[in-house]
């Protein structure tokens, strides 16, 4: 399962080929993307789609959100500040970033199935039962609801599909999901460094104390704000940068997704992810997230690993951290 | 992975059907076969093909052969005595075995790929590199050399494709495979007890020296010959009989296999086998065994649990016994 290289794929695999993929449980780089025109995520075509509908954004002064930060002595696990605002405003933030010295680092990174939820696919719910709209709901029109050859090899629907647009000041600091990731960058790019579940040992975690940064008053600058009960702790990896600071003795798998192409990332891979801008100062991508299969050796497997993780949260889905 | 239920497939599956549940890696019955015509097996159509052919036939005072006995005072692995002899010799002596009270047991287990073996899917082989003919070649018009949609599944043809024909008499000892296996039953039936690669644990393997049935000059009775060299020996259960004496808080899966149906036996599982005649005393079925993938989860968790075992032989190929 170690080692540093990856399989590249000319094109998009299918079901059965992919279902092989997902069994090897190595990441994937796939040269194609489910999205039919890339150009219909412009910021033109994105206003248009959106309008003046608000959307969540999250703020951090450093761009490192939902990370491991050092403030008053402390180490914290840090939640941004979100805010609500337009498409436009959002944008054009973004874009005058780009030229500008910003003092804020912007992200949507709304991952709750920002564009799609489970419930989306689940024609058995009636109107009450489902969620509030995801945020994103205009833009479906532009955004595959499935990866077919995925949906099809996994016999089930994806349990989120979420669209992400920041810039190269977000970093994602590195994490596991459980779940099968499925990664379209559509602007810009994005650099993975991947870690192996079998390396979880290098990524020591330890529990942090939440804190999230706030706007005391309208205008103010973001303050870190520990969060009022000292005892809400999160596991989290103490690693904080692997590309400067690598783990000794470990090693890590390197993929660049360019705009148009499609990452396999399984589930429990740990990933820190780091963006390039493209041309307007923006980086966009599209993921679909899968529920993994949760019988079977792989299951046991991640789940023994996990166990040996100590406090057992590796894939903990109580912590609500936004983390792509 | 645990717990004695089991999946039962009124059809055979799609090839991705399939790989979902080598994923998933339990036991599945499945009430289809890949074999056109059972009729195709009669004693009639067996010794019409096969002629004055002759074959390996294992033999044994007791149907264990390559199993634990007991033997002045010792405990051995004792393996057959294998003689040639025609089809027409073979299936009468377990006709009239079924009547009168035999003295010796005969199993056609020569599983070395009795009717397919890798090397005849091989194209590129010239007929220096190729093995010497399967025994049972002329039965190749009634044994299909692969199951479709295993092989499009696992992407490769069967490592070897065996015949087996004995009776009631014939018990295969508990052990595990590093084999996908398809087991098809075409008279009789088979009754399979199971256990997940987890519960290695209860196998309590030991290292046994090795023993052969003799028969020291013709027409004598078989006798037990120690191997010359007492340093070796090869890791077997001690778990003699699972059934009579099964294991304490362990949980098997009991199937039985009738004439038309097939067994997916996934690599690793630990199988006990009994079988039953049919109305002319004979039991007779054909598996094809198919490599596992040698990377992924599933088989570093194999891996991994073949480890705890100490002598880490689990799985080992180098012993030649003959198991199915």
């Amino acid at each position: 399962m170690n080692g540093d290289h990856y399989k590249v794929l000319d094109r998009l695999p299918s079901a059965l080929e992919f279902l092989r993929l997902v069994h090897i449980s190595r990441p994937v780089l796939i040269l194609e993307s489910p999205v039919n025109e890339l150009a219909q995520f412009s910021d033109e075509s994105l206003l248009q789609r959106m309008g003046q509908n608000e959307i969540s954004i999250a703020k951090t002064p450093s761009g490192r959100a939902d990370a491991i930060v050092y403030s008053e002595g402390g180490e914290y696990f840090a939640e941004p500040c979100t805010e609500m605002t337009t498409m436009q405003a959002f944008l054009n933030e973004l874009t005058s970033a780009a030229d500008t010295d910003a003092s804020e680092v912007l992200y949507l990174q709304s991952q709750d199935g920002n564009v799609y939820r489970a419930e989306d696919f689940n024609e058995d719910l009636d109107k009450s039962e489902r969620p509030r709209d995801s945020e994103l709901k205009l833009l479906r029109d532009i955004v595959p609801p499935q990866v077919p050859f995925v949906t099809e090899a996994l016999d089930q629907p994806p349990d989120a599909v979420n669209l992400w647009i920041g810039d190269e000041r977000s970093v994602t600091s590195i994490h596991a999901d459980p779940y099968e990731n499925v990664y379209t960058v559509v602007r810009g790019a994005k650099h993975f460094t991947l870690y192996p579940p079998t390396e979880s040992c290098f990524m020591e975690r330890r529990l942090y104390r939440r804190a999230e940064y706030q706007r005391p008053r309208p205008g103010a600058p973001l303050v870190l704000r520990p969060n009022e009960n000292s005892d809400d702790k999160i596991p989290w990896p103490s690693l904080v940068d692997p590309d400067q600071v690598p783990p000794l003795e470990s090693m890590p798998v390197r993929i660049t997704v360019e705009a148009g192409q499609t990452l396999y990332l399984p589930a429990g891979w740990w990933h820190y992810v780091r963006q390039s801008n493209d041309h307007t100062g923006k980086c966009v991508a599209i993921n679909w997230w899968y529920d993994m299969e949760m019988q079977g050796s792989r299951w046991l497997w991640l789940s023994f690993l996990k166990g040996e993780l100590g406090d057992g949260e590796a894939f903990s889905e109580e912590d609500d951290s936004d983390t792509d």
